[in-house]
């Protein structure tokens, strides 16, 4: 595997091209001897360079040497990053093990954001997809496709008496509780709406699911709810959020007290995953940033001018699904400290989406709606890893 | 017809190939009279060559002779069982002569399941398919096709008082039963869930179905349930389960006591079988194995190596509607002794799933879900019996 990285040093620009991956290693050791040692965030690109092969997380550092050097993030070897973390499929596997998600949200305002981001975790290979969502949303979102299950669980303010509260509260949290261990993933948010009744019921899911230490990506009103609490996700490893630029903003208020810097930005990402004890950033934008507090991602390829609304929810789906599936790979490694499979998750749904998106736009221009991504994400993914291979 | 026919015996392996049926009763008569005299299950086999002109149930009898030997299930020729027992399509049959179906499943939470083995069943070549639901789920399941013929008759705990329980149990039986005698197979099971009122009630509805020997696919919850009370079964002989790998676990551990054991899978599944007093079990894995407590058989053409949720469905309303076409075409060569209709309804259905599901994984690969495979299942079947020649 050639390995390409630009590293910037006190005397200028190096670029180095190595032909395989021992040869990088060999190349980082030394870099790392002579050159950065004293900065974490470096080593910590460098494991991971090691750890998942070279494809990911390369890191691109400015000014006065590591140490102190400002940090901007460079693209992300996406497509390794998928083909190393997306399951063979094996026929002697059985229902369920190549994922099992589900999606909190969906009221009686919203239900298509929901049954995006669930259809869209079938659509690229998991296994079952789950939808917990208010009684009015259930036979609609149903309605949309036979393969979701959906479970009618969620009440608002409107259809609860507040002597009734306590007791429906305990109701909800119990019914979704019951399903928690089956799941790999949640994602809590798309279509959730701003109910505070029904916002209470899943802070208290999300506990659980902490305690459950179920992965959890968040988006949508799920990061009004966060933002508005950061102590349900604050040093939550394995939580995702997936904020965009106005969600970014408030999180950015909220939690570093300051406006969003687009000169710094992948250094600002950084402070702001860190600043929540390590949970993984989506930032996303014309370029999609990532960080998990240590290190800092860009995903980029050409995806869609187009801005329909529900393309975030084929996004936490994927990110979902794809997280994981790289928690599974570390598993089947037996890599513990290969960690962030949040991190590759966000990697690989992004440049997914964005693959996706650039399929149906080319085929649909300016009509190109989210269904029509999602129809695109099964080509995108063969694409890139031939499920015939698998 | 050739007949291709491999032997196990104690003097080694002989493969025999006769040129027509004849040949081959008098043959495997020879081999009846000199070789396996003493084995049950063999005579049981060569019988059931017989009465289906060669094409299923093969043995293959291992180790010390068929008396002590150890069993492993050949491959069944399910094409030919296929195009066995589908009907002719002539144009001076009517309404309701290709087959008459019902779901018993469908609750506030599942509706995908009752809806895909319903629709299967019309898609093979059912005439008419029912499903006998919630009320909850009864608008949902219509919505998803106007094809079905859908009644909201179930009911769950959440929506029956106590002291009302003993009438609404009478009402939804006396509204299933007027139905009962119209249908050629039930399937049991489809997205039933796990209310206790609801599965009391789907208890008496099988005992009815039971007396008026209306054969019943049983999967899903509906194992849940029988597996809980395996009496509603036992010694019924128009009974099918169709337990996947954790089902099967259940049961094995229910009615044996035991572990499943892999080495000897068609052997302890042969016990299964014949200790719920010869019910049919179609073990659905890899290779699918079938037993009706006689004889043992595998199903393994290519299908799909993707396992979404919903493909158990599809099976069940498929092996429901070749049940029926087997017993139907029993009836018709007035082979009273041919018996084992649920074992070729469940090499064909398993079998036509496969073919289907291959077709589908080799359009939508990754990205293919049920609902594409259901859509394969007309090709399926028509790649093996065409209509027209029908």
């Amino acid at each position: 595997m050639a390995v390409c990285c630009e590293i910037d040093n006190l005397k200028g620009r190096r670029e180095v091209i190595l032909d395989d991956m021992n040869s990088w290693i060999n190349f980082s050791s030394c870099l790392e001897n002579h050159l950065l040692l004293s900065s974490p965030i470096y080593r910590r690109q460098l494991f991971l360079i090691r750890s998942f092969g070279g494809y990911c997380c390369k890191a691109h550092m400015e000014g006065q040497g590591a140490a102190s050097g400002k940090i901007t993030a460079l693209e992300a070897d996406a497509e390794t990053v998928i083909r190393k973390i997306t399951p063979v499929l094996d026929p002697r596997r059985h229902k369920g093990q190549a994922g099992k998600i589900a999606v909190i949200g969906g009221c009686r305002e919203y239900t298509g954001a929901p049954y995006f981001a669930a259809i869209s975790a079938l659509k690229i290979g998991a296994d079952l997809s789950h939808v917990f969502c208010t009684k009015d949303a259930s036979p609609v979102i149903k309605g949309y496709s036979p393969e979701l299950i959906v479970h009618p669980v969620l009440e608002e303010s409107y259809s609860v008496r507040d002597d009734e509260k306590a007791s429906v509260a305990k109701r909800v949290l119990a019914e979704v509780s019951k399903w928690m261990e089956r799941f790999d993933c949640l994602v809590v948010g798309p279509g959730l709406g701003r109910d505070p009744f029904l916002l209470d019921c899943v802070s208290d899911i999300m506990k659980h699911a902490r305690k459950s230490n179920i992965p959890t990506v968040i988006d949508g009103d799920g990061l009004f709810l966060v933002t508005s609490n950061l102590d349900l996700v604050k040093g939550y490893h394995l939580a995702v959020l997936t904020p965009n630029v106005n969600e970014y903003k408030r999180l950015i208020e909220k939690a570093l007290n300051t406006e969003v810097n687009e000169d710094d930005a992948p250094e600002q990402l950084l402070s702001l995953a860190k600043c929540i004890g390590g949970v993984t950033i989506l930032r996303k934008g014309n370029s999609d940033l990532v960080s998990d507090g240590v290190t800092v991602n860009k995903v980029s390829n050409f995806g869609s001018p187009r801005r329909c609304g529900g393309q975030g929810d084929i996004l936490s789906g994927c990110v979902a699904v794809f997280s994981s599936w790289a928690r599974s790979s570390n598993k089947e490694m037996d890599d513990k400290s290969a960690s962030s499979p949040m991190m590759l998750g966000c990697i690989a749904g992004s440049s997914l989406l964005r693959r996706a998106a650039s399929l149906a736009f080319a085929d649909k221009k300016r009509a190109t709606l989210t269904s029509d991504i999602i129809e695109c994400l099964g080509k995108s993914l063969e694409d890139m890893i031939p499920a015939e291979q698998g």
